[in-house]
């Protein structure tokens, strides 16, 4: 499958009229039909073309939520779970149409329990919302995806972000969800204990489900203590290869790290285009260490000896605010400043993965395939993780083009496959990376969809995500 | 449900027939029908008695134990999978008799990665085993339940001990492993990257899922570097709320702490009488920190205040390793300890976890249960998950006896749950706490239901754990 070619799927006609009927009674105006609204609830974030639901309803309760899924039950209408529209990877699209549920409304957080260091919300929280309502609380959720998502999105895509090597992803930072199922009750996957053997970790199976199994109504965090003292700095490498051997050694000596991330020499040359920077224009490591006071200084003066020892070059840092904002100013808007190496392209952001032994390779491979492919295309990568995105520049109305970025996802996936990698460390499957969801799992695929069956047997739950429609 | 009364299937003797027919022609003395080895078997670590399988088998790689069970679901015949046996709950028992699989001759360490900090190893390697294996990479695993259990039965029970805290339990240190699922195909649940998006968590499913969905034939683990430095002590309290407030504010504060124990003053008593110690007879915390020397020295500093503040008494360390066991010799032998308090009495050990905040008020309450129910009942918790164990030591031919330790054990689980807490933090649900597995979850019973459903139709996999047989 290209990109460009997302599977529609039936469309129950007779099921949505009837649908929208009984909604618009009970919601009034909480339900819309409006083409505008209904195109900023479809998929519109990359490459991958929008599909419309047929409404978008803005439930306040858990009980509103469960009215809306029996409602869609019913008359066998897809229910499609919406945070922010953030998801890169088609998420939120309708390919058979059917009702997208707004959560943006569900916005309470509903406890904080300081001594546990954890809090309840309901999904339509961002994580900007919640870390602002914490502000007073000396506690913090570290989870950072690019975008300023839901929680509710974030638990559904497994998200990560930049700082995963100190604390995880979602999936080791939700201690338990509510969801409405497919038949339209609510359950509660886990007590708020700090861990459990009771049974099949329905927790987990949640986070990550892309809103296939059921829309979640409430989301039960981990939080962190704010550290005493942050420090941050970057770092030049001769080459990536450099880079990633600084990173290995970093984690392999159990340097606590918070932060660590890879910029390619093209990223960091558009960095400095962007935002009128004098950064080396090679390979560099953006670091972050929380602790004490000592502690921080501590890692950071050990990672100085690594980079030293890796060929690399002054390692800059500091405890002040102000100037680690400066520094990783680079870091910060390297998005930005990668469109602007061809003001006008779209991008198409890859995601692979790979065990951090192999992540040089991985890249360097990948940096050999741009150059020989004549694409523009930077790499930050999440290197503590072995996880890295390529941001492909192209204009998506040239079909050789398209052509030429779809044949480079498929071998960067390849690679990374062939590496013991995954394709995605942290956007999901949704409709582009599903051809890529069988090759990477095999067997393990028919097992995921033995559980969509059982559990959603009419397929209403965000139909044609990770799975293609037929069998 | 009581303790004594484990609910039996029904027997399919010409299936059962059959398969040994199958199997003794293709494994000879691999197969064994004696009953001394099925009654070593069927569990007999707890008050739970042993239900013998008919056969036990011994396999030696993933393809036998494809051909096992592929028998087994030709005949419609329980297979149950067998680590070592050291499982509480009767996860090992044969209520509708069936073939053991036991995985002790699959015990090799298949491949160790150490740059990437993890390892791949068979089911049956144990963990004791593999940190022997590992002594020369500067590498060890850290999950330490109570017994030498196998990797794969610890995967299997989700199992922690009394690192968790610091490291987290099975559940965070599996990467991905391998089964032989109920249809007898061979699934592989992840790749070894650090993360991943893709799909469904079949790895967290398989986590504890002792055993009802498949037969685990690999594990792959996350591993640590050894740290630098360790240091250990013990610190009485005046009570145990004061001991709990300082767990409290030892994890709020953030001191990473790879280790946090509760005795209560009934478990110090019992220490010191076994192992002729001095200790106070009060409720008492043993700690441990890893990380560098000055890191492990600031740790105990921090605690020291936080002891201090909250009425506990001294607070002594060091980083001697001799002097560190010495210290920690009470809590070594705290197991071995509380059966001398009643010489020939077999033990019942409870599994609680509640939210910390609400640990001093469980165990207090529990307290006051044991002391007005006149039983004899330990307390060792890990008090930094909010975790702990009451060791109820019973005469189990006194049936007057029994009853009082089942009530016992209904009113625990009642307060944790109550708690928002579970009724097992690592031992699982096996078959003795299934009627708890309902109460704490509810309508999450009903999808894990549907889950093995789907996945084992039949029912052949370890039928009778964590569900009844009837629906």
């Amino acid at each position: 499958m290209g990109l460009s070619d997302i599977e529609p799927g039936i469309r129950n006609e007779d099921g949505i009229a009837a649908v929208i009927g009984v909604l618009r009674q009970r919601f009034g105006e909480k339900l819309q039909t409006g083409e505008a609204i209904r195109a900023q609830h479809a998929h519109t974030a990359t490459y991958i073309p929008g599909q419309l639901p047929d409404a978008v309803v803005f439930p306040g309760s858990a009980d509103e939520v469960k009215l809306i899924v029996r409602a869609c039950a019913d008359h066998r209408v897809p229910v499609i779970p919406f945070g922010t529209g953030s998801s890169l990877e088609g998420q939120v699209n309708a390919p058979s149409g059917g009702i997208s549920i707004d959560m943006s409304r569900m916005d309470k957080v509903l406890e904080v329990n300081s001594e546990d260091l954890d809090c309840t919300v309901e999904p339509g929280v961002t994580r900007e919302q919640l870390n602002t309502y914490l502000r007073d609380t000396g506690l913090f959720f570290p989870i950072d995806p690019g975008a300023n998502a839901s929680i509710g999105g974030m638990t559904s895509t497994r998200a990560s972000g930049t700082n995963a090597v100190r604390y995880g992803t979602m999936r080791d930072n939700v201690i338990a969800v509510t969801a409405v199922t497919a038949s339209g009750e609510e359950i509660r996957t886990a007590r708020r204990a700090r861990k459990s053997s009771a049974g099949y970790d329905l927790t987990r199976l949640f986070v990550g489900a892309e809103g296939t199994l059921g829309v979640i109504t409430s989301v039960t965090l981990k939080l962190q203590g704010i550290p005493q003292a942050i420090s941050g700095g970057v770092c030049p490498f001769p080459s990536v290869e450099a880079a990633c051997n600084a990173v290995i050694m970093t984690i392999q000596m159990g340097i606590p790290v918070a932060r660590i991330e890879l910029l390619d020499a093209l990223q960091m040359k558009a960095c400095n285009a962007y935002s009128k920077l004098d950064n080396p224009e090679s390979p560099s490591l953006f670091l972050e260490f929380h602790g004490t006071e000592a502690g921080v200084a501590e890692q950071a003066a050990l990672f100085a000896e690594i980079a030293t020892e890796c060929g690399g070059g002054e390692f800059l840092w500091t405890t002040n605010p102000e100037q680690r904002s400066e520094l990783w100013k680079a870091r910060h808007n390297a998005y930005w400043a990668s469109l602007q190496l061809r003001p006008g392209a779209k991008g198409i952001s890859t995601d692979v993965c790979v065990p951090i032994s192999r992540l040089a390779e991985c890249v360097v491979q990948t940096q050999e395939d741009i150059a020989a492919n004549g694409l523009i295309a930077p790499i930050v990568g999440h290197a503590g993780d072995g996880n890295f995105h390529v941001l492909i520049l192209l204009d998506p109305d040239v079909s050789a083009e398209v052509a030429a970025a779809e044949d480079f996802v498929e071998r960067l996936n390849a690679r990374a496959l062939a590496m013991d990698g995954t394709c995605t460390g942290e956007h999901g499957i949704g409709q582009g990376k599903r051809p890529y969801l069988a090759l990477e799992m095999g067997e393990g695929v028919s097992m995921m969809r033995q559980i969509k069956q059982a559990l959603d047997p009419m397929n209403i739950m965000n139909p044609g995500k990770l799975f293609s429609f037929e069998s």
